[in-house]
């Protein structure tokens, strides 16, 4: 089943908002063995929309539409809608109503132009919202004899989300006369390639090729890891789950410790539990990263659990001043013990880790762009090691990130 | 002059890449006055490619094709070039050489697919690569007698860009038919709504209407602050620099404050800026953002110049233990205070910021999710100052980091 995507709004051809809503739904489509050929942008005109729209009927059995279903004379997709569908628009009271609390609910000011929203394409079905105020459509059309089936969403994003996965999926799913029950399982992975991987996995690509049955495809994320993904189709979600199960412990066993989490699961928060099980807290020290391992930790709610804080020693006085670090070339793996040690202690901590290396744009004390050195100080040890990252200096620095934090995951693993 | 654009890629259409390069090229093609009505995404499919060609080439004057142009059976932006043209692809000698002494410079090994990049379709120019390996093509193409244009540049984002500005936008302007120079200046600012500034600028914008030209728009970009863009078009480059010079001195007078920089400065490569001419050093205290400020000023190189560090004193302890704030609580003026003192003291520089507030998703200490207590000391003083900020956990920490800059900014503007 093709189903191809719409994306309204003349802010996203001007560049002022990146179009990340289709992107999205193509990835949800894939995994749902749906095909989607063709991604479109258009703008705030009605004529426009509506020849839009008719061109990815006639190409697709299905189109998914988000955005211009707001309140103001610039949203347009109810009425394009109308239009290829050949009906009136229609007055939902029920809609009407339940923008009308909203806003006396949250004590603002109502404006007319806001019961738009609750104007319906004749024979058209209603995606509730749960969130927002403009409820998605789900509309039949007949495009020469054929029946097929546009949907619309919201432009903002976690109404869209929430009304695809709940509606518009398992809508498609109907439609495609399958019965089935899908679903994905991802593991996150971190120190192999693409290419390493897919080596090592071949003969249960292999395997499962022939099964046809789940699927499995590499998503790389940069310096978020590289993903693989899992997805399976059966009768009941307890099949799926059994598959999913299965496939995934084979999977895990071929790539080992490289997995370091599941699904929404980042390494952040992956070492943050860690800790939390063994009843750890941790201090860092800083450099080269200048704050942001500190400040991806704290993107985690609860991370205050875990982490005491970091001293971020920028200048080489305060590596030496407030850590202790002895006097000498600032990237080594002497100073990252050192450095390690000293947030440690500096802290309060029980495990003191540091990064310092060089980001560039021009090599430091002799050690090339892409030079880390980490630091580990934990119970009665203190580890070090070097790496050598690629990228210029925001790449070379997110990737201090993650694989400094792998570095402690895996330590933390061997003292188990 | 309107131009389309299309992105060919399957991992497009998958959502393993988002197309921020259609995004960019709609924001150039919008500040140098050409309309893009239509943004496509397609896949790897030759029959395909080549029927979105199509379909984009009838409904525009011209259509700009970013990607497909790689070494690998994959890339068939150029045979659909070929198809739609009615040519044929022919090897071109010199772009062979370029691409094989790439290879041997390097040290790489020379795979013959590489050459696939030197066929171009017969009649049409190349842009010649300056950082990669693909050239970038201008094709003439005509529709039912009428003659069009098709501009291909490789999907790499630097190389892309590279392109557009120095090959595609002046032959645009060549073939619009318009002798003129287009140039931009963007006001970055930060402290006032976009529907505050557009009151303000009420009576230059209704001058600016009438005129006509220089244009100027409003770009809301998140915790990158507002931007104001004037683009002027007048026949020589000293014309439009004068016309720019005139109105961004109008645009200011009534902005005020509120201007932090000109096109490429950020808030965190301003306070850099100042810093350095006053010849200060700056010292942080990060509790709510929890390392984002480093994090932020370190990714400018050169920082150390000026950033001698920052304590991060996630818990409690350390803000008592390390900065030697006096016990009780936490997100309030008074700790603030302390924080920046005791930053200043302990990381040995001339000026400490300090950051404490809640994140949310709870409160803390009887203060509400988006609360900043913001901390100053510098010279004698020591300022502190309260907000209230919007948003969930990440907004409002990237929220705190722009605005505690900008308190620090205006302080030391009130100071010169």
């Amino acid at each position: 089943m093709r189903v191809d995507v719409v994306a309204v709004g003349t802010e996203l051809l001007l560049g002022q908002i990146v179009d990340t809503n289709s992107s999205w739904i193509g990835e949800q489509l894939a995994a749902h063995g749906f095909d989607s050929l063709l991604q479109i942008k258009v703008g705030d005109n009605l004529g426009r929309v509506e020849t839009a729209f008719r061109g990815a009927l006639a190409a697709a059995d299905a189109v998914i539409v988000c955005g211009g279903l707001g309140p103001t004379h610039d949203d347009l997709t109810r009425d394009a809608i109308a239009r290829v569908m050949g009906v009136e628009l229609e007055m939902h009271d029920d809609i009407a109503d339940r923008i009308r609390e909203m806003f006396s609910a949250r004590g603002r000011y109502f404006a007319e132009n806001n019961l738009r929203q609750a104007q319906v394409p004749a024979g058209a079905e209603v995606i509730v919202q749960t969130r927002g105020t403009a409820p998605g459509l789900i509309c039949p059309v007949t495009i020469d004899g054929v029946e097929k089936v546009l949907y619309a969403v919201p432009g903002v994003p976690h109404e869209m989300k929430e009304m695809v996965e709940r509606a518009i999926l398992p809508d498609l799913h109907a439609r495609s006369g399958e019965v089935a029950v899908i679903a994905s399982r991802t593991l996150r992975t971190w120190g192999d390639s693409e290419s390493g991987l897919n080596e090592k996995l071949d003969p249960i690509i292999a395997e499962l090729d022939t099964a046809g049955n789940p699927t499995l495809a590499f998503l790389a994320s940069g310096w978020e890891g590289l993903k693989i993904r899992l997805t399976a189709k059966a009768e009941t979600a307890a099949e799926v789950d059994a598959l999913l199960e299965h496939w995934s412990a084979r999977v895990q066993e071929v790539v080992g410790q490289h997995v370091f989490g599941f699904d929404d699961d980042t390494m952040e928060s992956v070492v943050l539990d860690m800790f939390r099980t063994r009843g750890l807290t941790l201090g860092l020290a800083e450099s080269v990263t200048g704050g942001l391992v500190a400040g991806r930790l704290t993107a985690i709610s609860g991370a205050s659990d875990v982490l005491r804080g970091a001293v971020v020693s920028y200048a080489s006085e305060v590596k030496f001043e407030v850590l202790g670090v002895a006097p000498g070339p600032v990237v080594s793996e002497t100073a990252a013990a050192e450095m390690a040690v000293g947030a440690r202690r500096v802290l309060g901590a029980d495990v003191g880790l540091a990064l310092t290396g060089v980001a560039g744009p021009t090599e430091q004390d002799g050690m090339p762009v892409g030079t880390l050195c980490v630091g580990l100080a934990i119970g009665d040890d203190v580890l070090t090691t070097t790496m050598r990252l690629p990228g210029q200096r925001e790449q070379m620095r997110q990737m201090s990130v993650i694989n400094a934090l792998d570095y402690l995951r895996r330590q933390l693993i061997a003292r188990q």
